[in-house]
């Protein structure tokens, strides 16, 4: 969980000379940018720095970073979901491919770099709003005014997402997360009939990768029942589910990655260490957690704090488990 | 659950000639606001009609609404803190005062009126942060960071909102509503050492009026544990939370408000019926529920769908209970 790097100097360095769109667009500069906190911290994983805007541009839609994805024609009708080409990632968004084979080529340590992508639901949020918001109410009021048409959108957005996460693996991606950050608006009878529904299709065509796939659900505290049976490796989830309760929901066949509260890094380093063992003791002595945070980093977060709490991750974790639980993820 | 009634022609009309702020200050105005929905539309209770900051600027903070509020002076320190005088509901705002009185003397079918103040972390997250935003980070830093501090403030308003509810139960308030508007950023750790803490304080404050207590919980469903020995009658839940999920853990000596999706009322009308249904469900056929909207109702919502799930509430709700269910609030 990164929120783009903006919490490195060596980011804002690199930003303040090129605009966020060729960051991602360029392969030797969204390289760069993921590599960046493996470099300053001994994190166990890297993860592609792109946006999750990226395939739908690829597939024709036209959007600005004000700095939040806005479309310029928001999509709500059959026919323009009908219009919307299927992705073709070699064509369409190479780029990103390139991105991941430079990443590969120059990670430290040999450290797995996990590939990225959004959630079907979440990318249908901007597209039907044009703009991000505070409830989405366009997306959502889309959903209860015109289910078939979020269903013919959902399905679309799904393969798109099927073939862009494919490509990315075999780019050498080595897990596969679909990010869902806009979970948490639906109740469990909306996400499973919209959201979950989509999911299961992208992740399904996903298995024949043979890499790991992630879903991290935000603020999926009433969604852990519906995730339960969905047929990945690992859910992610927010600071606010403890771990312990989302791991009796999910049961033993799935691990867990998560969750400190972004908020957490602005404690004194004491109450810092505190959180993080609080964490790890709500995951649980067994393997199968990834230690992460609960949402992405906030940009006035210190270095320093990123640096002590890797610290304390690895100090309790390679005492407690020797090698086979907890990591920790950018 | 009004959003400020933006939904009603009406409402709008009003608020072309006199702005915000005036509204919530004038108890002629306020009053008639609050009356609107009641006029329209056979619900079983009326609520004030008010903004959460108010008693806020009746201790003096200076803030503008841009639409949101803004707060001139953020509060972080405790000379800020201490510098907060206690709340005197008759000389701070009693225009509230008077406005209660003068909806209890207007109000039709003489449905009971419920009083409306904000939960003491929501107040803090505003004071501290300034403006309205979607993660409030400053706001949740500043509980890592200046815990002592967090407590410091959030006593002081939980004073406040006590001193203020008091006084509108004195005036007439024939119920008391505490809206923890933003809960759902904290973890239920947190949520108990600060937001929860303030709000006991506030609460066992208020049991001597002797009218019914209601904690408005948003975002809150991994809080409901946490909430399930508050001294409270009725907890109120937001669209994401099931209210079958939401009782067992309550228990039977609480009753339940909510949860229809404000974006179900997009449905066309069949759906919309069996949304409602789904929430009586849920419910369950025991007294105890009063029947609400999850969260504020939409600026864009039709007049006419408020209507037709007013009648299907009543409808259904005649014929199972006879009078001793679900109700409907605005």
């Amino acid at each position: 969980m990164r929120q783009a790097g903006r919490y490195l100097p060596e980011y804002r360095r690199l930003r303040a000379k090129v605009d966020f769109e060729a960051l991602t667009r360029t392969p030797e500069l969204a390289a760069e940018v993921t590599l960046q906190p493996l470099r300053r911290f001994e994190l166990d994983a890297a993860i592609l720095f792109s946006d999750i805007m990226t395939p739908l541009q690829g597939m024709g839609v036209e959007l600005e970073f004000e700095p939040g994805p806005v479309v310029r024609e928001p999509i709500r009708t059959d026919a323009q979901i009908d219009a919307l080409p299927e992705l073709v990632a070699e064509r369409d968004v190479p780029f990103v491919l390139q991105t991941i084979r430079l990443i590969r080529g120059n990670v430290p340590r040999g450290v797995p770099l996990i590939g990225f992508a959004g959630g079907p639901f979440t990318l249908l949020c901007y597209l039907v709003c044009g703009r991000p918001s505070k409830e989405f109410a366009a997306a959502r009021s889309f959903l209860y005014a015109q289910p078939r048409s979020a269903e013919r959108l959902l399905d679309r957005l799904a393969d798109a997402m099927t073939v862009y996460l494919g490509a990315q693996a075999a780019a050498g991606a080595q897990a596969l997360m679909l990010f869902e950050s806009w979970a948490g608006l639906l109740a469990p009878r909306e996400f499973q009939r919209f959201a979950l529904r989509a999911v299961r299709r992208t992740m399904a065509g996903l298995r024949g990768t043979g890499v790991p796939l992630i879903y991290y659900v935000n603020q999926g505290s009433a969604l852990m029942e519906s995730v339960a049976d969905l047929d990945v490796d690992v859910i992610g989830v927010d600071w606010r589910s403890p771990l312990g309760a989302v791991r009796r929901v999910l049961g033993a066949g799935k691990a867990v990655q998560g969750n400190l509260d972004p908020a957490a890094l602005f404690a004194p380093p004491e109450e810092l260490r505190r959180q993080a063992a609080a964490v790890l003791d709500e995951a649980g002595p067994t393997p199968g957690h990834i230690f992460n945070l609960g949402h992405g980093i906030w940009p006035e977060t210190d270095p320093e704090a990123v640096a002590r709490l890797v610290g304390y991750v690895h100090e309790r974790t390679s005492v407690a488990s020797a090698g086979g639980g907890s990591g920790a993820a950018p």
